[in-house]
């Protein structure tokens, strides 16, 4: 063990205003950074909320233009959510979970388990619209990553962040629904432990933990801190993608 | 959104040599913050990985002294483990949650839901011996702060961290299983969102966050950075412990 210790550094980015359906990401962040008076740099990483990216994409679906089918109807009757947020959902999940009054946990087209399909009615417009996930985070990551590479030359690494609850334990933890330059999945499989045995099949949930990270400056309310830069952090490079976190369901002792 | 920045660092302390039985974490701690020149501040975080914790404890289990008993033969048959191991594991659990072959998932004594009760095999001893988790983790962080209190004057917060796997996602993440000085859970409540409207029931899992941003640096093979530094983290300072991430059972959709 010699030299400085391993650190990064997290920095909420101030000043993001409210975006809107078609806004330029890239432009947004970029002039954000300026006014806080960084420059990007090759082996950054931005954690960007997927609440922006959403609004960006113009996500919005007004729910005055859904028409619950028979099976949102027949949900919506069991968990007492509105039946048009139960169509929504069902339309951007593969398979019901677990319902129950108030919970709508499904498998979301995307191959993530998460609560009413990540669909958001708070922070939105009143009420009135509700937002949907970015169609596909990964893409939408990697074209952040691209064009921010065009315009400053900086290679740097992007983690799309949602917020998840979990079985077993309390409290909404940060996970990665889009990642652009690094590896999602880190395996250590193999690497000798500090006696030198093969470790046991491991791996960690990195672009997880790093979305965890920025969770604990973005919050949730009113706080309005959805791009969260990382500097420092010796992240694993590579064409990481937030697929790679999905289990099997096939391989889970849970569904 | 006026004045810098909210930002936090974390630091790997360098320099922690191998715990042994009784060694004074508080004293071996304040040893590896000043060589890497820091001193302690109101308001820092340490996150302490568990393993030395135990092993400060003296909590390893020489695995010839373990007689397994029918239901430890039992599971593992099914599991394929040492029959030493699934006693051990057995007797640190209030119940088996999920068992198949190399895996088996239990309650462990302590609430929350984990593989073989976070009972470790690797970088102990040479494989004759296994350690257990800390007695009683919120007691030890608790027992950490006041001690670092009483020698440096600075009311800091501590995290003794553990690593999970889950369901439905793959890899594992930093979760919290000890905690002083801090709310382990925040509850967002009736926090108005951007538009003012009432959120819905939102907590974050903080301490569990706090353990993930932490599990970036410490890495889990022969890296040995057991302990990490956190500075600038605006936390909810209070009395939170870890119990308090733990899912009411009858409330568990998952069970």
């Amino acid at each position: 063990m010699t030299g400085p210790a391993p650190a990064f550094t997290a920095f909420a980015l101030p000043g993001i205003p409210l975006i809107q359906p078609g806004d330029d990401l890239p432009t947004i962040i970029l002039a954000a950074l300026a006014a806080a008076g960084f420059t990007l740099r090759d082996g950054d990483v931005l954690v960007i909320a997927s609440k922006i990216v959403s609004k960006a994409e113009g996500r919005f679906v007004p729910l005055e233009t859904v028409q619950p089918g028979e099976a949102a109807q027949a949900v919506a009757a069991v968990t007492g959510k509105d039946p048009r947020v139960v169509e929504l959902v069902l339309r951007e999940s593969r398979s019901i979970s677990r319902q129950a009054r108030h919970v709508l946990v499904t498998e979301h087209r995307l191959g993530f388990v998460s609560a009413n399909a990540g669909i958001d009615a708070s922070n939105v417009d009143g009420g009135s619209s509700v937002l949907l996930l970015p169609e596909n985070p990964d893409a939408s990551a990697q074209h952040l990553r691209t064009a921010l590479h065009q315009r400053t030359g900086a290679t740097v690494a992007i983690v799309i962040s949602d917020t998840h609850g979990r079985p077993f334990r309390l409290g909404n933890v940060g996970v990665a629904i889009g990642v652009a330059g690094m590896l999602a999945l880190t395996d250590l499989r193999g690497q000798p432990d500090l006696f030198g045995k093969k470790l046991e099949i491991t791996m960690q949930g990195y672009a997880d933990l790093v979305a965890s990270a920025a969770h604990l400056l973005c919050g949730e309310a009113d706080e309005g801190r959805p791009v969260i830069l990382i500097r420092g952090l010796p992240y694993p490079a590579g064409e990481g993608r937030a697929a790679d976190l999905n289990r099997d369901p096939k391989l889970d002792l849970y569904r």
